[in-house]
């Protein structure tokens, strides 16, 4: 008789999972059923702000297969609008609501991936209820935001609160929808995924698009009229607004794991171990933005929920489950993102990371272009480099720019990854031609600059 | 009193060597004479196609540093237009010839830089001197071809002998120009610094601009009319032509070094240790398109004429004879140039290199998007791997595509330094964002595919 593969959380992680193990058991083998809460299997979260702003048309462009997809090529059973609310380990089954048509289903299993994904933080002011409020984290959430901007008479008024990826992305979103928005954040500085110096610029080229930065307060509520949203209120008074997003990060989706007993890590997310399988539990494995993973230049466990990582680590487990071999070796906290025209990468650690981590640093900035100074089109870049003192280590590096500027931290991430030195790094052969860099990279020019700070502090 | 140090060739490696030296010894330690044949200090070559297609107006925007600023800013005592004919190690000391007013000077060293650049190659045919034909190496050669360009009758149809990065640069800038063009290339494809089934991406880019592309052809000859170019002579007939352009690569310029009895390797170049001295002869260092350099993938030695090698080594020569601690480590081989709109990347072996230095190894293309599918303005990208078998080592890589494509090599370029498997590859922490990238970064599915080709191979 087949052995049965419960998928719980059909989006990227869940579904690479199923489809990896798919590929190397047939059905004979293995039966595998996949329950998701909402009405989409695998899609793109990352290009929601996309949609919303209109950028991206459809949101069927989002989604890279659909449940019929995985039935038809990977004979696999999808249960969408399943909620799975228990997962009973003594037992080996789970139990799921099924929320369109109502009632209850048991199923058991022999192997189970958690892939259950993260949930939006919510404050205590947020969890009311009130229309015109949204989180930002499925397509669900985007298809109501879309909904509530086209009702009459249209939302003017836009207060995006938390200033990370998401919320600098629906901030310029809504501005290209028309809205007046204010952008708030409890910190001296949106873009905090990026040290001060190289968020100012981010900050800037937000003020250029006219969106309304609002920093250092916090938000204690909201004020609503005829039970429709009517004002953010905050520690420096009421921000009128007819609609908020909420961009406050999210949190490893974990109640369901918690309550059936699994390992939770310090970040809160799932311990797994390198092949994704959760040790202390045989036939359990999990993967994607509900678990944490190892950080591979502070050695410490992070929980970074990003569509890439969940990629991989679905397809680690859904290889070990189908028989094969493979690990997730950790991440080194890449990241890269465009606001308005501006490029930023960031990879490694921050200085404040660095500093939480016990490292002793040194940080450079490196002005210069993208392009020959002489070549039409050449836009100023800044890298910054942290390299650990004395051993000279990369320790995290970050970009920003105009243009063809971002995925230049792919560089940096594998020097990161390899453990180079700033020493080593001035030697790198990357490429250079008059259309795409001056005869000193930048990234070269920063790790001049950074052998230099280290000789100059006691090296 | 001070030492003094002389510099035979005044562009990039011989004036980052000089300036290097100055930062860390004064005058009254060392005194720096640097003799250059040329009208120009430290210029980019590589910018000339863009002055020649008026991309880039000015040929002053190509001199990054000139003699004045060398002298008054750092007491280097530059001697234009002075040829260095002889070097004569036993009684130190070099005789120069002045080119613009004629006699020769004769100047004692104790330390002596070796920077003379690189020649065009040129076989019998081109050697007649016919007016119209052009090398393209140096700022005069650009000079001189504008000035025959500009002359009436304006020259209307070009040749480009050589399908290099020059010759496709220049075939291009001569197309911008507005004259009909038609590029020669002995071999079965123009750009074979790529392999054959990228080079066809090239190829095609540069058919849809309107360049004649003739492969698998020799030139044997040139016809001249009233002293003036008229055709090109070729295995399959006669091409006509008032102006051409020579494309076919150079070659160390080692004269001097040959003479003087410096020793050469096997690529013609001088050999140098990783400190860029010249290891049998104390005192004698050398940097630049001169010298030959290790590759360090196949372990061999190679000769790469490219501006950023020229200027690294030139940097390690200064300060070690400033007194420092510097090594130039070898290359990988990485490049990048834009073909039209085109842009490639390269970095590491080709097939033919890794079949020449013995390697077994797959090769594998992967197709793929510079962006996510959905994003607007996605387009194709190309990537190509080769991998030693059984290893898994990347020994080289190749992108094309048309958008932000190129500077990804170095990724790869990193990667390779660092003797990276595929993999170890596949696990990478690339840069994902919808703008940037599809989930899977084109890399790693390139990188996943090399894996599967591996283990498909006996693995």
């Amino acid at each position: 008789m087949a052995e049965r593969l419960i998928v719980v959380g059909g989006d990227a992680a869940g579904m690479a999972a199923a489809s990896q193990a798919r590929r190397r058991r047939d059905r004979a083998d293995l039966e595998i059923v996949a329950f998701e809460r909402g009405h989409f299997t695998s899609y793109s979260a990352c290009g929601i702000p996309y949609w919303i702003s209109g950028v991206v048309p459809d949101r069927d462009q989002l989604i890279a297969r659909d449940p019929a997809t995985f039935r038809d090529s990977f004979d696999i059973d999808v249960r969408l609008r399943h909620e799975v609310t228990t997962i009973d380990l003594d037992r080996r089954e789970v139990v799921a609501r099924d929320l369109a048509r109502g009632g209850e289903v048991r199923e058991g299993f022999d192997t189970l991936v958690y892939a259950t994904g993260a949930v939006p933080v919510q404050p205590d002011w947020a969890r009311g209820g009130v229309d015109g409020v949204f989180g930002m984290q499925t397509l669900d959430d985007g298809s109501a935001l879309l909904d509530w901007l086209e009702q009459e008479p249209k939302p003017r008024h836009a207060v995006v609160v938390g200033g990370g990826y998401i919320g600098v992305e629906m901030a310029e979103a809504l501005v290209i929808r028309g809205l007046t928005v204010n952008l708030v954040e409890q910190a001296d500085q949106p873009m905090s995924t990026v040290d001060p110096d190289m968020g100012e610029l981010v900050a800037e080229a937000l003020r250029e698009v006219g969106i309304g930065i609002r920093t250092g307060l916090r938000v204690t509520g909201l004020e609503e009229r005829d039970g429709r949203i009517a004002a953010v209120v905050t520690t420096e008074g009421p921000i009128p607004a007819d609609v908020v997003v909420l961009g406050l990060g999210v949190r490893p989706n974990t109640a369901l794991a918690r309550a059936a007993g699994l390992p939770l890590g310090p970040t809160g997310g799932v311990r797994c171990d390198r092949r994704m399988r959760v040790p202390e539990v045989p036939g359990v494995w999990a993967a994607g933005d509900c678990v944490e993973t190892l950080h591979r230049v502070s050695g410490l466990p992070v929980h970074i929920p990003l569509g890439t990582h969940a990629n991989k680590q679905g397809r680690v487990a859904g290889i070990n489950i189908g028989g094969g071999y493979a690990t997730f070796p950790g991440v080194v906290g890449t990241a890269v993102t465009k606001v308005c025209d501006l490029e930023v990468g960031r990879t490694g650690l921050r200085e404040r990371d660095a500093t939480a981590a016990g490292f002793e640093f040194v940080a450079v900035l490196a002005e210069s272009t993208n392009r020959a100074g002489y070549y039409p089109g050449a836009r100023p870049m800044t890298v910054k480099l942290i390299a650990e003192r004395p051993s000279g280590r990369l320790l995290g590096a970050q970009i920003v720019g105009w243009s063809e500027a971002a995925k230049r931290i792919d560089a940096l991430a594998v020097a990161l990854w390899n453990g180079m030195t700033v020493d080593e790094m001035t030697a790198l052969d990357l490429g250079y031609a008059p259309p795409y860099a001056p005869v000193w990279d930048p990234v070269l020019i920063a790790a001049r600059k950074a052998v230099d700070a280290l000789a100059g502090t006691g090296r």
